[in-house]
């Protein structure tokens, strides 16, 4: 049976930088430990990991906790941090669970009361959430992606400058009747990064002279669900914007689909802009803004292990943004 | 600091059936489970996992192996895994690898090489994959979603059968120009599933005497692609068909949006059938059959936590599927 000599022979690295590539003890550059794993894996080497923990403390796990995966939005940041963490050697522990929920409460008193994990990574909590606490409990490097938490390491986006951004973008081109789609419904948890958005939004149409003029409508953050409020808000032509600011590109998304089967033309008849930079954007030809929630989960990652590591984290990374002008906005007709 | 007997105590259970309520090793009912994981959370009980795995062999984790997150047929199996696993009290370790990538290769060689997982659920592993004899040489319980494999316990539809009967539907609304919309590309990885739908969809049409009227047409399994291939098939008027079949509902929503860009009326004009339910389908008022993934993933965490307690796992299980007929599909004009 092969020992770590043979494994850090054949890598061409010495026995600790072998050790230290399989067990996540110390700093190894990703080529050694990619060749290192290699090597290992040729020779059918593998660490007892459950000794290996007791013994350093040390897991080789980051745990992610996402309120749900089957959107866009959770799905890009979970392929972000899995792809930045497999040429760590770390294994990634999913936890799914919406705030407020059973599965929540579970999940801090007993999953990961368990220890499993060398870091945390949390996405959408909020400011006020009382999950944050109890995270913090577990005395583990933590970084949370989206709303800037006090105590906590955040990554995210600033989503009042965004608001406020689009709702520009819409008034320059010369539109008056601008609507928000996209309030979180009465009875759903609170989303600090819509009522941001909402903030944004009303900051620029205050700015242009036109608060009296604002009009928020609800819908949750789906394709689906932005089809049906829309249908409803472009039904009576009198009343009917010339623009809508999405919450987000789903809720665009559906409101462009909407559109069209109302017989309405976009652009020319209504402008629509989103939020996110959605695979589906360009087909659309959705005019947003390009957050890039893959890249986040990379550098998610990148701080957190830093933290394991011992490396100081920044308090707060604000990710830059970018307008993408497509067809999906113009001046009114 | 509280113990066992403190947690067995306030849970109402004997010591014994606490500590398998908490490590994993035998059955304990979910509701039991559930009011000793509240016990020993309320009194910060936590059994050091390590050593209890060292002592029983038992992770009380499941590894997931996906080729990606962000399809809703691979989310919605994430999330059906997921939420059956919480109140087992197992946590989900998920491994994100395409097939033949370099992410599944070291895969197999490191991360699933620690075995600290006590089953493994793969979702679409293809019947000639060199990883299904790697898998299995790990010696865990193991089930498979999707492709009937050997030696494996696998889960998954009869994609020839529901490939005959969306052609069938087309047929008996009187259809004669139907092509099939979704082929693997040239260069991409073997999709099974997909080989299988087409297989059904040239029986059917053979059935119906028309095995020289068949068009089988590339597209990867996404809404963008299928809307530029639809785009290009449906450009031609002569040669436009009347209905398509699509090798996924992604595919057939791409086909409903080019159709539309194109000024061609579904159904009256182009009838669109898919596969899979997906939660778009009712928006785009899609004709589709139903295989309710989320469904499968439960069932396979069923199946798989059976052997790890060492029932009989059923060699094939084959979900029955439904077709359901919406405003997408309807007599040629």
């Amino acid at each position: 049976m092969s020992g770590i000599a043979d494994v850090a022979r054949l890598a061409g690295v010495s026995k600790s930088t072998a050790s230290r590539a399989l067990t996540g003890g110390g700093y190894v550059s990703d080529e050694t430990r990619r060749r290192v794993q290699d090597a290992a894996g040729s020779l059918g080497y593998v660490p007892t990991t459950s000794a290996v923990s007791l013994a350093t403390g040390r897991t080789n796990t980051v745990a992610l906790i996402v309120p749900r995966v089957n959107r866009w939005y959770f799905g890009s940041i979970i392929e972000g941090v899995e792809r930045t963490l497999i040429p760590r050697g770390y294994d990634l522990t999913l936890y799914v669970a919406e705030p407020d929920s059973r599965d929540r409460a579970s999940l801090y008193s007993h999953f990961l009361a368990r220890k499993r994990f060398d870091g945390v990574i949390a996405v959408a909590l909020e400011p006020d959430d009382a999950d944050i606490a109890r995270l913090l409990s577990f005395g583990k490097p933590t970084v949370c992606i989206g709303n800037e938490l006090a105590e906590i390491a955040t990554l995210g986006i600033d989503n009042t400058a965004i608001g406020r951004m689009i709702t520009q973008h819409l008034l320059a081109l010369g539109h008056r009747a601008i609507v928000f789609l996209g309030a979180t419904p009465k009875g759903e948890p609170t989303a600090h990064d819509v009522i941001d958005r909402i903030a944004g939004y009303r900051q620029a149409m205050s700015g242009a002279g036109l608060s009296d003029r604002t009009g928020v409508y609800e819908s949750t953050l789906t394709i689906t669900d932005g089809y049906a409020a829309a249908a409803a808000l472009l039904a009576d032509v009198e009343s009917r914007p010339t623009a809508i600011v999405a919450a987000c590109d789903e809720i665009a998304i559906g409101a462009i689909v909407a559109a069209r089967r109302l017989g309405i033309a976009v652009p020319s008849q209504l402008s629509v802009v989103g939020v996110d930079g959605h695979d589906y954007a360009e087909m659309f030809a959705l005019t947003t803004v390009e957050q890039r929630p893959a890249a986040q989960g990379e550098q998610a990652v990148d701080i957190l292990l830093g933290m394991v590591d011992n490396a100081d984290a920044p308090a707060r990374s604000t990710i830059p943004v970018q307008l993408v002008v497509r067809a999906s906005t113009a001046a009114p007709r």
